[in-house]
């Protein structure tokens, strides 16, 4: 591929996340998180549209983002508060929507307890 | 995709599950576990069958879960326990058959000895 | 799918694989390892052979190993001793070549220094 | 597939990074770390450039490596260091591109404040 290539998807799912409650140790590298890294290898900003899905509520959204044209950019789901913040402990799933091809991985750190627990996975893409 | 559009895939398949045994913590939030996370995009409830596969006897199931339109569902091996539980510490093998396209998310806990320890990956895709 | 259709694919690869050396707590429960699982959905015996590869010499195998119809089976890599046995603690990658579709996932425990900490990835299908 | 076969894709991507500051015990095999691990099964050497993707900065690179024939290698990156180290406790995605078909599997362990926590995901293939 040549350089400033759009590479992946434009639609990717993550079923089972959950922004952990407690942490142990100094913020912000020790704050336990759920959060999306992205990748945009493109020219261009791209546009990402994100729904928050529940078990037992209407989808909340869209959360609305963008990744400037050959960067990354990790998003911790704390943060997305505009339409309304994301609760702590409660089970959700996220869909995301990109007006050109990414590449989304999904990252959990878990400092409850001590350690530095890690968990990921690369988000799934629909195509 | 539009509102309400099903994504994914209708077969999934877990090979390496194993509820862990033992938890430290206060209950639920720190019960060791594995489960699995449903994200159902679609406008209409989706049926999923489980079957359980074990390495010394015959597979077990169908076991039966059902996710609504819009939401998502996180469901611990530990409470599928019709038509039989599922063996603690024992391996097995899980087999998701959905009646619409869904997505599958594997996340497992174990917080014996202390600290929250997650592992996750996406369910394999049958095509 | 029918009950005992074969699902998944013939080859899978695992690039980073590592027995840890240490344990700590009771055996084998808490014993480190790297292990694969596998799920044979199908009617028949299923035959994989599987190769290493190292970074510093020849690949070394075939192992052989099968999985009976339907049913899942788990091994840990440090089980694998004939022709040779893998060294702990050195970085190897793992080949997996199946008579029969088979899904295929890799799991690690470590329990050095404490807690029980475990990483999964689903091993990467070669169509 | 025979032997000496090249497997798996030329371009691969990680969007999640982010190499950990601290550790804890013995050097190095305790040492925290982000990795990469790169299975070569066919039978030449296979040369691959690595671009590093910032948030805030210009991409980083080319970072050039090789495997060779039927070889594995894993590549801790602290260690790539020309033309220039990539920063700690910083998020950065990956870009791989092979002039011939591997197989890549991204790992962290963290050993700050004690245990050895691992993640692990393939790597995400680009077709």
């Amino acid at each position: 591929m040549s350089k400033q290539t759009y590479i992946g998807h434009r639609t990717w799912a993550i079923p089972g996340c959950c922004i952990p409650a407690e942490s142990t140790g100094d913020e912000p590298v020790n704050t336990s998180r759920d959060e999306i890294s992205i990748l945009n290898t493109g020219g261009s900003v791209v546009s990402i549209t994100i729904t928050i899905y529940y078990a037992d509520r209407e989808p909340a959204g869209p959360y609305r983002i963008s990744v400037d044209a050959e960067r990354s950019r990790s998003i911790r789901f704390n943060d997305l508060i505009d339409p309304e913040a994301i609760l702590l402990q409660k089970e959700f799933a996220v869909l995301l929507q990109s007006d050109k091809p990414i590449v989304v991985q999904f990252n959990r750190l878990d400092t409850a307890n001590g350690g530095r627990n890690h968990s990921t996975t690369m988000a799934f893409p629909i195509t």
